[in-house]
């Protein structure tokens, strides 16, 4: 299931549409985004960039987020730390994302991206960052 | 000054292309990248992406990095913790990124992006984090 | 269980004695610790301070990484993030760490530190970072 | 010089009082603390614990925020991100905390930890976080 404020707010990303990824599920605190590693994301060894990964990580856990926050917010991050556990090889990225703490001020949330290559997931970053409620 | 093997690596990121970012310095530990706002590169209000100020600043800390590397080895992002301070609003950022420890195994950076706006600079994301050499 | 060679090198570490902490377990990557909250280790409010609970659940993310290291090493820390969800109010703080990635130079981890209050768990602080082998 | 109220509340931290710490400076977003390494704040090769190192940076960063607070208020972490450069191996510990930037809702700083050894210091640990005010 995906929330229609959160498929709408994330519509507006035009970096998630440069980068062709999608929304498979945002709800009650957990939300899937899947993207390709297109050729103009690499890095220099032609794995995905860490910014691509970075990217989809960080929007999954807000968006997260976002899906347990009342109706009249955005949501920004606030800081977010990213473990890079092995290069982005492979076909496509699927960034999982889900809230941790949802406090009164402030959201804790985690997210795990996954390269697919040959049909096989491989965990290649761990994210862990607090997110805001900000007026839209 | 831009260390030419430095320039040779950050020329083979695609994403920095995709982003329109251009390394202006990178030498004895430092370095500077700048970049647009580009239409594609924004969140869902309009101002940059956290991902493309994650983008810059890692690349201009792990480019800082390479530049006290020995010669025969590239560099990867360990792990990155980023700060947002401001919305990456304007026309263009500035990624400023230098070695704080420069070890045998690790390479400790920081980095600082700016948004320029009306011929104004602000400080929007404040990066610390951890590189490693890897061979070519 | 508790691997014997962890167990030596946690009684050597004053810091945890000063705490009262324990170890319960370390095997196989995985590694817990129990201490009181003591009246010597509060904040201005009463309440544990961050910098016990960081030490548990760094200890507890370093010893769970050294179990699954070759014997002749010792670890190190190379750096933590600690997202704190809740005040450490209660008897006893738990810390639990397991390893997330056990590579060839590096070892990821995640610890999540517990308060024990009127026999509850609560969950107030999420830890993730970086381990080194260093030589003993 | 040191603001009246981060001395009131630094002196309730029974913490700093078992580590020996005392406090030098805290005014307009800056704040020192320097304390011993004690032989109950070891880590198991003898050096200062990273615990304790945390603990200093993180309470430096803690008042250099509450220092440029209101009041009514006082200051709790909401997250912290160190590295550690070397280790805590000397006679005494410095930590340095300051604002980066003092927001409405959250505030942002940094800290650098040194150790002094015979008469010299080096620095050992960076630290990035935020800090929120909480009722008194």
């Amino acid at each position: 299931m995906i929330c229609p404020r959160v498929q709408a707010s994330f519509s507006r990303q035009s970096l998630m549409e440069t980068f062709g990824a999608r929304l498979i599920r945002a709800q009650d605190g957990v939300c899937e985004i899947v993207a390709p590693i297109l050729p103009g994301a690499r890095q220099q060894q032609g794995a995905g960039h860490a910014g691509l990964t970075f990217a989809l990580g960080d929007v999954a856990g807000g968006y997260a987020a976002l899906s347990t926050m009342p109706d009249d917010v955005e949501v920004m991050t606030v800081e977010m730390k990213i473990n890079l556990l092995s290069p982005a090889v492979g076909d496509n990225l699927r960034a999982y994302g889900e809230v941790v703490r949802a406090g009164r001020r402030l959201t804790i949330v985690r997210a795990e991206v996954f390269a697919l290559r040959d049909g096989q997931e491989r965990s290649i970053a761990l994210l862990q960052g607090t997110m805001i409620p900000v007026s839209k």
